[in-house]
């Protein structure tokens, strides 16, 4: 049997595209490997998803994407896509034990953030520890946090923070930093932003929640302990894309480039979420972007519903 | 007082820029000329929006979007906008009484919806009257609908229906189609859809719902009940960017155009929602796009935070 749509990835965007394909009258089949959900699983409370209540937790928003497919009865296949080939207008899906053929895909499998790998990181997930500034900087408005890394993102990360957070930590196992020039001089401009050079964190501590950092300097071997309530890590991204290589269009870092109807360089095959090169990393856009690559998937297979 | 960011509109684009805004520590004012939600006072069920409850009303979404505004202390001033100039770095925003200043500008004024203005049209929106067939078609799987109008969107209305309702009737007041020719040829295609010539909706009949239309035939004066559960009107769509012309680029029809950072052409002026061309016209993705525009003021304005 031939699949009309394969979407793989069951994070928001994929879970998104599923609801939207479903209601305009497709039928498409989720690949997830492992836990429906993608980074909602390390995510404590949704605070940045405009029609969601402030304070909603990770776990109740993830149900309801849950209901929502159950509802529209969609089917969500626990299995790992190995390899997919696009031969003319035939597209299929490899997984451990088996094939699958589809008229048409998404990929919407999401990134990898890169970790510390300390003790305490893991523990502490939707506690204090996290990825994204944009997502969680404002539960810290007032506190002190530590940002980990020496690039663009790290940068960046440090200097949005600093509107929000009353001081933060540097910190970047280098003595220079690897962003762009321009950041560079915003960073050192700030008074509350404090650069630990040629340091590393060895732990995070508390008890319920992120209390304090131990710090290595790796210079003059000094161990310190920082009193923070936020550790944000930036010390690198991977879009989950690497078996897609060859099959359609990504820029150097792995990001899947695709026009504004989520199209990729091959026909029939889609991208949407984090491992789509685009703007802005949030649920909320890729959500959206799951609806629209639903919509044009619709409008491919049944020639018809143009934008307006 | 100069504002660091003015928000014209208070739809769903709005208070989700205004909500990125304020958690990335800058200071948003709303300007909404009625009621705050936009097109979201005139929906029923939210069933489109991934992540918040199948059958979730309207209303209660609305309030939830209001909540997060109060709890995050955005200020919404009720005064319609009547004119905006921008000279160097310098906007000025002008109310019926007096006048703003701002650094920054998002226009998300959304769109207008054209009425047929008959009988039971205003009573039954939510109920069976809708002017979006890709949020509120999945509400009549199965049964008998009406859609209204002979151009594009009509017809591609009536297309995106046929694959989840019984049976539609394409109402159009003239003898030929308005649509792009391929969507013509589709749509005769379909052996669900009925094309009603030289026809007009005279009045809107249900007790709670949508219960039946009457068409009337201008070309042999006959009039004809059609029992119904749902009108999707497509005559017209218009953005609310009248007074923005001149300011910034916009397309033929006024839909302002943007790159995918949400940037006009002018730079520290912006756009989202419906009042912005785009591939897609959802609540999902205007909350999306607000996100977006948020941050890319930010990034102007605090002169970082890149794409990434």
């Amino acid at each position: 049997m031939k699949e009309e749509l394969i979407i793989i990835g069951g994070g928001i965007a994929g879970v998104s595209c599923a609801l939207y394909a479903k209601r305009a009258g497709l039928q498409p089949v989720i690949f997830e490997k492992s836990a429906l959900g993608g980074q909602l699983n390390y995510i404590n409370y949704v605070d940045n998803y405009p029609g969601v209540k402030l304070g909603t937790r990770g776990g109740e928003f993830l149900n309801i994407l849950g209901s929502s497919l159950k509802e529209l009865d969609i089917k969500v296949i626990e299995e790992e896509v190995t390899k997919v080939t696009q031969k003319e207008e035939r597209i299929n899906v490899y997984v451990n034990k088996g094939e699958y053929e589809a008229f048409s895909l998404v990929i919407a499998t999401g990134a990898s953030f890169r970790r510390l790998e300390v003790e305490g990181e893991e523990e502490f997930i939707g506690r204090g520890v996290s990825w994204c500034a944009v997502c969680d900087g404002y539960f810290f408005k007032g506190k002190e946090v530590v940002v980990v890394g020496g690039g663009n993102i790290a940068v960046e990360d440090a200097l949005y923070l600093s509107s929000i957070c009353k001081k933060i930590y540097l910190i970047h196992r280098r003595d220079k930093l690897r962003a762009l020039d321009y950041l560079q001089k915003e960073v050192f401009k700030k008074e509350n932003i404090k650069i630990l050079w040629n340091s590393t964190v060895k732990k995070i501590r508390g008890k319920d929640f992120v209390e304090e950092v131990v710090i290595e300097n790796n210079k003059e071997n000094k161990i310190d302990t920082l009193k923070v309530n936020a550790v944000f890590i930036a010390i690198g991204i991977t879009p989950n894309t690497q078996i897609y290589r060859g099959l359609i269009d990504m820029n150097e870092e792995g990001f899947i480039i695709t026009d504004e109807n989520m199209a990729t360089s091959s026909p029939y095959i889609y991208a949407c979420g984090d491992c789509r090169r685009r703007p802005l990393r949030q649920l909320i856009t890729a959500a959206g972007e799951g609806a629209i690559a639903a919509l044009s998937v619709y409008r491919q297979l049944k020639g018809s519903y143009v934008s307006y």
